[in-house]
C-alpha cells in the first residue's frame, strides 16, 4: 500500500478542490492510502459534504497552520512548523508516506522540503521538472524555476534526473536528452551552456545536443534541459500564449449567428483539441532531487487537475524514483564520474 | 522619397521572394525607392518574369557574392565584401539608403550591420526588437538574440530604445516598459534582472515592473526587455507551440468525414483566427541601436512576409526611429543619466 500525504488546505482553492480529488482517486486505485494534512474540523464539514467519512484508505492528520500564497518561503519555514504543507512533508521524512501533493506556495514548498527531506547526495539543488504535450507525444522539462543560475554541473545533474525519471516511470531504456540553448551551432550560446554541452557529450546519457526552443514543442526529445530563469520564462510564455489562442478562437466563433451556428457543428472537434492540450492532464510537477516525492500542483488546479497531480505522486512513487536517482548517482561517483 | 535596399538574395528563396515582394511595396506606396542588391541578371531575369524593368523606383545594384545561411558570422564579414547583403547595408552608410532589409543570415546581418554602420553613441550593443500579437493589441520585446549575456546598464538601453520605438512609429506618448522576470514579487529574479529593476525605477520610462511570461501575451504593455537567451528561448518556444496547436486542430478537423465537413462549415472562422496571429503580418525585427535602420526579415518568409518587413522599415524611416534614440541618450548623457 502506497500512502500519500496531500496538503489539504494549499492551492487557490483548498479543501473544496483537494477533498474530492482525493475521493476522486480512491474510487479508481485501491492500493492507496491517502492523509488529508490540515484543520481537523474544516476537512470533517468537506467529506461531510461529500457524504464521506474517513476510512482506512482516508485518514485526517491535524495541522493547525496554513502557508500563504504570497508568503516570502524563508517565512514559512521559520514560522509555520504546524502548517498542513510542512506536516505533510513531515510524514514523507518520517516514512508514514512515500510521497507529498501541495497546491500551494511554491517557493515555500521547495524551501520547506529541502529543509525537511534535504537532497540526495550527490545532488547541490532539487529542481522542478514537468511533462509537456508535444506534437508527437511529450516531453519533460526542467528547472522551471528553482534555480535561476545555474552551474553547468547543475545543469548535468539536472540531464541525470531527468533522464532517471523518464525512464522509471515511462519504461524508456534510454531517453533523448537535449540541451535548451539559442542556436544548434557550437559557437552560440553562453558559457554556461556550452560548458554543459561538453560535460554532456562526455556523459553517458543519450544526449542529442544542443536544441531551440521551438523544439520543445515539435521535437522529438524525452528531457530537455536549462536553467530555471529560462525554464520559468518558457513554461509561463506557453501558458499565455495557448490562453491567447484559446481567446481568440472563442472570439471569433462568437463573431456572428454564423459563425456561432459553426461552433455548433465543430464542437466535438473543438472539445477534441481541448482535451489534447489540456493542462489539466498534465499538473504537477516535480520537486526533484530529495530523498522523498514531492509534487507541486498548480495552485488554481481544479479537482481533475489535482487527481491527476496525485496520479503523478503514485506512479513515481510505484517507480521508487528517487531511490534510483540515488542509486545512479551513488554509481557515478564510484565510477569517478564526478557529477 | 525613402530609399531602402533589399538584399536581393538573402533567405531561404531569394529573388523569388524579394522581388515581387519589391513590386508589391511599389504597387501600395509610391514615395518609395527600392534598390534591388544582388547578381544583377539573375535580378533581371526575375524581373523579366513578372513582365518588369527597373525604373525611377526601382533599382539594382550589382553584387557578386551571397552570404550563405550558415556561415559563421565572422567570416561573412571578413570574406564577403561584395556580398549582397555587405553592399545594401554600405549604402544605409553611405547616406543613399535610409534603410536595408534582409532575410539573411541573423549572426552575419549583425556583425555586419554592426561593423559598418557602428553602434548609436551610449549603446554598447545592438538589439533585436519585434512585435508579437497580444490578446489586446500587440507588443515589442527585445532582446530576441543578439545578446546572450547582458549587463544592467545595456537593459536599460534596450529599455529606452524600445520605448522610442513605439513611442515613434505609434504614436504612443508613454509606452508602458515591462522587464520579463520569473515572478512579480521584489525578491525574485537574478542578480542582473534585480539591478535592471531599480535602474528602470530611477529612469524617466513609464516603467511597469517585473512581467512573468504569460503576460507577453496577456498583459497590456508596449515593451518587454529581457536578456537575448531568454528572449529567443521565448519567441522560438512561441514558434514552436503556435505551429504544436495548428497542427492538432488541422489533425482534429481531418479525422473523418464528419469533422471535416465541420471544418468547412467553419471556414471562415479559422480563416479569420489564423489571419489574426498570421506570424507574416509580424515579419520584419528591428537590429535597434545602430546608426541606420536595418530590419531582418524571418529567413522563410514569403511574398506577403517579406513585404512586411519592408513596410517596416518604411515606418521606422519615416518616423526617424534612430535619429530620435541617438538624441534621447544625448538628452539623458547631458542630464546626468548614466545609460
Amino acid at each position: 500500500m502506497i500512502t500519500i500525504a496531500l496538503d489539504a488546505m494549499g492551492g487557490d482553492h483548498g479543501l473544496s478542490v483537494t477533498v474530492p480529488a482525493a475521493l476522486q482517486t480512491l474510487k479508481q486505485h485501491s492500493a492507496v492510502k491517502l492523509i488529508l494534512v490540515g484543520q481537523q474540523e474544516a476537512i470533517e464539514a468537506e467529506l461531510q459534504r461529500h457524504k464521506q467519512t474517513i476510512s482506512e484508505h482516508l485518514t485526517i492528520h491535524h495541522a493547525s497552520e496554513i502557508v500563504g500564497m504570497d508568503e516570502p518561503p524563508a517565512q514559512a519555514l521559520r514560522t509555520k512548523k504546524d502548517s498542513s504543507m510542512r506536516l505533510a512533508i513531515n510524514l514523507v521524512k518520517e516514512g508514514i508516506a512515500q510521497a507529498t501533493v501541495s497546491a500551494g506556495n511554491t517557493g515555500a514548498l521547495m524551501a520547506t522540503a529541502r529543509f525537511v527531506l534535504k537532497t540526495l547526495p550527490g545532488i547541490d539543488r532539487p529542481a522542478i521538472i514537468t511533462a509537456l504535450p508535444t506534437m508527437h507525444d511529450h516531453v519533460h522539462v526542467l528547472d522551471l524555476g528553482a534555480n535561476v543560475d545555474c552551474t553547468p554541473e547543475q545543469l548535468l545533474q539536472f540531464a541525470v534526473m531527468g533522464s532517471i525519471l523518464v525512464s522509471a516511470v515511462e519504461g524508456k531504456p534510454r531517453p533523448r536528452v537535449g540541451l535548451l540553448n539559442i542556436g544548434e551551432e557550437d559557437i552560440k550560446g553562453n558559457e554556461s551552456v556550452k560548458k554543459t554541452h561538453e560535460l554532456l557529450r562526455a556523459s553517458s546519457l543519450n544526449y542529442a545536443g544542443f536544441v531551440e526552443g521551438d523544439e520543445i514543442y515539435t521535437g522529438d526529445l524525452d528531457v530537455v534541459v536549462c536553467d530555471g530563469f529560462v525554464g520559468n520564462v518558457m513554461l509561463k510564455t506557453s501558458e499565455g500564449l495557448a490562453q491567447m489562442i484559446t481567446h481568440f478562437i472563442k472570439q471569433e466563433f462568437k463573431r456572428n449567428l454564423l459563425t456561432r451556428l459553426s461552433a455548433f457543428v465543430s464542437l466535438p472537434v473543438l472539445q477534441a483539441f481541448r482535451k489534447r492540450v489540456d493542462p489539466r492532464r498534465y499538473n504537477g510537477a516535480t520537486l526533484i532531487g530529495l530523498n522523498g516525492t514531492v509534487i507541486k500542483s498548480h495552485g488554481g488546479a481544479d479537482v481533475l487537475a489535482f487527481e491527476h497531480a496525485i496520479l503523478g505522486a503514485l506512479a513515481e512513487v510505484k517507480n521508487n524514483v528517487p531511490e534510483r536517482i540515488g542509486q545512479e548517482l551513488t554509481a557515478m561517483a564510484a565510477k569517478g564520474v564526478v557529477v
